[in-house]
């Protein structure tokens, strides 16, 4: 069959506010991180299916002809984009050879990439060659794992023809029409699934629809209008485990209700707080009083999520030395380590954020300046990434 | 007259928890500490009222002669325990030579020494010398125009026959039954209200009764068994306006209603689950799971306090430099600089408490060793007091 290539992007997520508040039916405000996965996806002639994973050192190919050994003999449907394909999943499983218990990084991306790959060519395998390249690193709740699913999702739905191009003659970039995104969201919360089991579906929604989304028990509502907000994005790089963070809360819950329940509450407010004043901010002109809200809250929050104990003394330092330099921070996910955001004004001058940069580097930490509110799942032109600092790989 | 001579001490206070939450109607507990003020009352027959108030450099005397000039013609009763007198107050203003305005530590401690005075002696005044002497520092929120009205109250009722003295001939120190606690409590409250104003009368209850006490909306209710807990008091130094602190917490509720209530409702139930803690530790063997608690409560609230606005850079560097040597702090009283206290565990070894004491001097912070939980007022006998390091003027 003949494939359409493409090259598609997608951003990474962060959490606003309302981690952990969020597990105990409270309000999150997710949003869109500008450090994005991109994906090329090329046609070959090879009747190979190749994978190039550059960030966890992943090169790997199959045969077609082998792949189709995986596809059921009946010819009936595979998995479709509402349902997890339990036999085809225990089918990959065993072919990349992971046991259930298996986790790693490597294994979960060829998992989910060879899982959409089957269901969505699953009338006539294509070969084809697929490289990734992510500025975000992994395992640091900061949506790569969602990035790259909805990357997946984005071009092998595009190569397959089964949505069109949003790109025309004159642009290098376009995004889709909300049909198409819809599709490509659904496809890579299948690729969460393989990957995470189950995941709440916030971080591929903020990947496929980019700015900024509120969560409830489970309900996603993407915010009208949002503005973009410049921030850094600090990894204090200590490693965590989100389910003993999250047990934490729940303990300290059980140990003092009458103390705890009220600042998951405070935390509630404060989401919807800052929801508010974004959206005040997207229809006028923001003010410098909308920035000093947005600071007392990002400092109100960061308070409570020490008080429910998922703090940690790299964002205490993270909170220190962005404040001897006038910017307010705090956790972002799950804590206990892991990456903060520090939100930085209009006004900020540059030498403030190289100076802050260097600070945070000086103390071990990874730092990005970025920005929040970014677009959602993307396609490119060949051209509109020759001077993005992508590797050649994808150029 | 014939009046007895007495030496008499009272402590100070702190707040444990509830500060600013008890001014919205929330539970705050007040306890004593272990840093004193002493008062010796000595008859003599000079014809002449002395007070010597050596911590504010003050040294005073008039003749008993013009002293009688204040007190009504007519014989009329004066200001009595339940009510300022504000005809007498006004004409001691007069006397003292301080307007409305005037609220130094000076004028109001002369005024409220002889407010006392003249009411207990009014129908024959003595000729006595009063010396007082602290370890509180003034003005720092630690309750020590309380612990000094407290012992004003005592020493006159007692030199006056109004009241016994509880000593026996094998006791050094002792204290008095409740009536007569209630007493100078009362005479204590009219020194506070001198002093001070509007003063919510937890101050001087604290200095008669000791021990710990529970405020809230205007009801004091003592703890009937408390633990004695060693703490470190330090003192930053930063002077701060308890009035503006009040009003900004106010004007954060007025911004953040659905933010800040709940955290006030959360410090509340620190307070109570504080005192059901203390009353069990007070009941049975306190154990190292008490203590866990205590601390827990502590960080806490003092991260409730920053929320609220009344933090300090000083107070953050006091829980930093504490909680490095394993230790927990908050806030106590009004913030925003001001005095902080340190729990110190049954194991906490001495080393580590010099080694603490000594980080803290070398942030140009006081620092003292105390107890919370210690006795309310006191007699003593002179022998009592000859070790104690209490300068000779009082003994």
């Amino acid at each position: 069959m003949q494939i359409k290539e493409c090259i598609v992007s997608a951003p990474g997520k962060a959490i606003l506010h309302g981690e952990h508040a969020v597990v105990h039916g409270k309000v999150a405000l997710a949003v869109s991180l500008n450090l994005r996965t991109y994906l090329r996806l090329q046609a070959t002639s090879t009747s190979k299916v190749c994978i190039n994973l550059p960030n966890i050192n992943t090169f790997l190919s199959w045969d077609v002809a082998v792949l189709k050994q995986l596809l059921p003999d009946s010819g009936a449907e595979l998995g479709n984009v509402n349902e997890l394909d339990a036999e085809l999943v225990r089918m990959l499983r065993n072919f990349v050879g992971v046991s259930n218990g298996t986790l790693d990084t490597r294994s979960m991306a060829i998992l989910a990439f060879l899982y959409i790959y089957l269901c969505v060519f699953a009338k006539e395998l294509p070969s084809l060659t697929v490289s990734v390249w992510s500025e975000l690193p992994t395992g640091a709740g900061l949506g790569s794992s969602a990035a790259y699913s909805v990357c997946l999702a984005a071009a092998m739905l595009s190569a397959s023809g089964t949505i069109p191009s949003p790109l025309s003659d004159q642009e290098n970039t376009a995004r889709w029409g909300e049909v198409e995104m819809e599709l490509i969201n659904r496809w890579a919360f299948q690729g969460e699934r393989i990957i995470h089991g189950n995941p709440s579906g916030v971080d591929n929604a903020v990947g496929t629809w980019g700015g900024i989304l509120r969560y409830r028990s489970g309900k996603i509502t993407a915010l009208s209008r949002v503005p973009m907000l410049r921030i850094l994005l600090t990894n204090t790089k200590v490693p965590r485990s989100t389910k003993v963070l999250v047990a934490g809360v729940k303990d300290k819950m059980n140990k003092f209700p009458s103390i705890i329940n009220p600042v998951l509450e405070s935390v509630d407010a404060v989401s919807c707080t800052c929801e508010q004043t974004l959206t005040e901010m997207a229809s006028d002109t923001p003010t410098p009083e909308h920035y000093n809200v947005l600071e007392e809250l990002i400092d109100i929050n960061q308070h409570h999520l020490n008080v429910i104990g998922v703090g940690h003394t790299t964002l205490d330092t993270l909170c220190q030395v962005t404040l001897a330099r006038g910017l307010h921070s705090k956790l972002t996910g799950a804590g206990g380590g892991g990456c903060g955001i520090t939100l930085l004004r209009p006004e900020t001058e540059c030498s403030v954020i190289q100076n802050t940069i260097q600070d945070l580097k000086d103390c071990g930490y990874d730092c990005w300046e970025t920005r929040i509110g970014a677009a959602g799942v993307q396609q490119h032109s060949p051209l509109a990434l020759h001077d993005s600092g992508l590797p050649s790989l994808l150029l």
